[in-house]
């Protein structure tokens, strides 16, 4: 990690910026494989499943049977970890519900706001190494509370076609029923035209890698909404002397594993304590099965001394951070301060991997800076929020003037005359 | 309109499709007026606000005693109008401010979201015939609601280059000082990358003609948030015996008078009342100053017969309309069902003209079937939520484990190590 020390405000700028990744030829091949997808259906989707995952199965759709036997093959362990983990989700996204209230505006005009669901959603879980069946629950979890009626899954099959079992453990344990062996930008174009076996759907949830993310940036262009704009993976730590060196540098390993293009960035108001925790990096990292990872991420990473807490939750700001840990004392009191990240971890024993596990709070956040304009994935994302008003006779009595008068300053006469003729029979 | 029968529901799917617009050449022109204000700033803003709106004012920015002064141009009865809206618009989105809710997922587990303001925004308002003064109510009062610091308004400027009063009075009224004479692609442009009297912002709300629509589109690559996709404007009414021909007619006219793209569509039980309907347009349509538009738009609408108000409910979640009118009786009953709908209009009295301006709910709302997916502009849009978690020794004690244990399936040493760490010292 580069060491940082009082860097004036005006360089901040410069410090908080992310790297950018060219992405322009990617949507060329998008949009090819999305045409043939929309005009060839399962055929396009298998013929680029075979090209991309060499993977030679026909059988798009996985079995009731596969489904049901994954459990055998899930340790008690793992069953019990997940069952904790899906509790705590379902706890605090139940929270999120939003109760009618119905509010008279003016008298004898009623205006509230209906939640529905939405009614199709597709949830994508990137294959690869990590066989990533949390992100089936922070998925999964708060669409089922929603109520969305079909909910279906899309993963890439191992080279042998095969789907790891935690994943469909998981996915039926949440209630997810319709599981397809397909990946990548096919994947994502069949979601969005919909084929033969895999149903079109409403909203495409889910991380993946360049590929997915460019390939749900296009589906957007066909009516299909997404859940958030993706980037690397990144954690912003504020630590003052409270903190625990050893935690801290475990918990930018945590996220220097991620991937090569992880962002790490430790804020401090005290040297000592960024270099105990430069000394702790040396020490853990020898220890990781992804060493190699997690040290070409730290080489592009920074520590950066401040003056005060108060100038590092400031710098938080100016970086927006998909994750912020405040390890330091009385953290309650720079709550009110924090107006830019994905998810907070107050204190020294809320590390990172809790929030992306078990601690109940979604691991799907805005990266990249977005943390400055979106909110990370909650029970709102599957569902729209339907306005409703109920207008009495005595109501469009009393806004019908001022409807009228607007209209007409407005130059559109026909919306002025659809109360002038109301306002005329209610008299 | 052309009236359809008894429609089988295999052909819903084609009556429910929105005409398609060719946009890709208007990519090209906006990329490149972009990149030439991400370059040139203000330089670039004024060679194109004079290229496209004829105006030869150097004064981008709106000096504060002409929006003072502006009041003295509007007469007191639109004053009055627009402190009524202003006043229902403020009450309703008041309602939809969250409380603060603490839960504890496990013992020692605390999770809750804190709401906070989208630092920056921008809201486009367009020019040309129609000075859509009530759009500045329905995006900057919630903006104001929401907290948010910075709400810069851009419009495009007259020939002559003024604005139009009503608009610099009701941005005055609601707060907003910072409005700036620039309209079309250019306004995005520089909301997008700021200028040097344009600030940057972190959203862009409001509607436009094509090419703001696109350029919305376009600055979404560049980590600028938009409100929602655009399409043209719509309505669908379900009416029964209980409508009012005459009402019903209004309503469809003035969704008519909007712009030759609009949609418009009946859906009714009774063949009577669609008749009678078309007698009353016929009559009505001849009185209005729009009376061309209106007729274009009625060439391409609908009045359909179906066999019941179910029936028509169905036909309407497929449809999604930006605004539905429910001019039946007992519309109570039908509410749960319906699901696709941006707003919704229920009985005689409820015209679409009322939320349009004075009841109280956002007239920003999904067309072109993204009802399906997305929610109209409410408090929610202005604001991010983020979700924070505080654990306590016991807390880590309780879901320890079983993050260690999915943080290991997933193959994630580092996220397992984060808690290990903790847990040793906890011990």
């Amino acid at each position: 990690m580069n060491t940082i020390k009082y860097p004036a405000t005006k360089e901040w700028v410069k410090l908080v910026q992310r790297p950018i990744v060219e992405q322009d030829k990617l949507f060329a091949l998008v949009n090819q494989i999305f045409a043939e997808i929309q005009k060839n259906g399962n055929k396009a989707v298998l013929k680029y499943s075979s090209f991309f995952d060499k993977t030679k199965t026909k059988n798009i759709e996985v079995d009731a049977k596969q489904i049901a036997n994954s459990k055998r093959n899930i340790p008690k362990k793992l069953q019990t970890a997940i069952h904790i983990a899906k509790n705590n989700i379902e706890v605090f996204h139940a929270t999120q519900q939003e109760k009618k209230q119905v509010v008279e505006t003016t008298k004898g005009v009623k205006c509230w706001r209906e939640n529905r669901a939405i009614e199709k959603v597709g949830i994508y879980i990137p294959g690869g190494s990590a066989p990533l069946f949390s992100t089936v629950l922070m998925l999964g979890v708060p669409a089922k509370l929603a109520g969305c009626k079909e909910i279906i899954l899309c993963t890439p099959p191992a080279e042998n076609g095969s789907i790891n079992p935690a994943i469909l453990f998981t996915a039926n344990l949440v209630g997810i029923t319709k599981i397809f062996v397909v990946g990548g930008i096919q994947a994502i174009g069949a979601m969005t035209f919909g084929t033969e076996t895999i149903p079109r759907v409403d909203k495409i949830f889910g991380p993946g890698n360049q590929y997915v993310t460019i390939a749900k940036q296009v589906a957007q262009n066909f009516g299909v909404a997404i859940d958030l704009p993706a980037g690397p993976s990144e954690v912003l730590i504020i630590a003052d002397d409270c903190a625990k060196p050893k935690f801290i540098a475990a918990d930018l390993l945590s996220q220097a594993e991620h991937g090569n293009d992880s962002q790490v960035i430790l804020l401090s108001n005290n040297e000592a304590i960024i270099e105990q925790t430069m000394l702790e990096i040396n020490v853990q990292i020898k220890k990781l099965p992804r060493e190699n990872i997690a040290e070409k991420v730290l080489k592009n990473s920074k520590a950066i001394l401040l003056n005060s807490i108060d100038e590092c939750v400031e710098f938080s700001n100016s970086y927006a951070p998909e994750h912020l840990i405040m390890a330091v004392k009385n953290y309650e009191k720079y709550i009110d301060n924090i107006c830019n990240a994905g998810s907070v971890f107050l204190g020294n024993y809320s590390c990172e991997s809790a929030g992306d596990y078990a601690s109940g709070t979604n691991h799907t956040l805005p990266t990249n800076g977005y943390a400055r304009n979106y909110s990370g994935v909650s029970l709102d994302s599957f569902i729209k929020k339907i306005t409703f008003q109920e207008l009495s006779k005595e109501g469009i009595k009393n806004i019908g003037t001022a409807i009228e008068t607007m209209a007409e300053a407005e130059h559109l006469i026909a919306h002025k005359n659809a109360v002038t003729i109301r306002l005329n029979e209610t008299i």
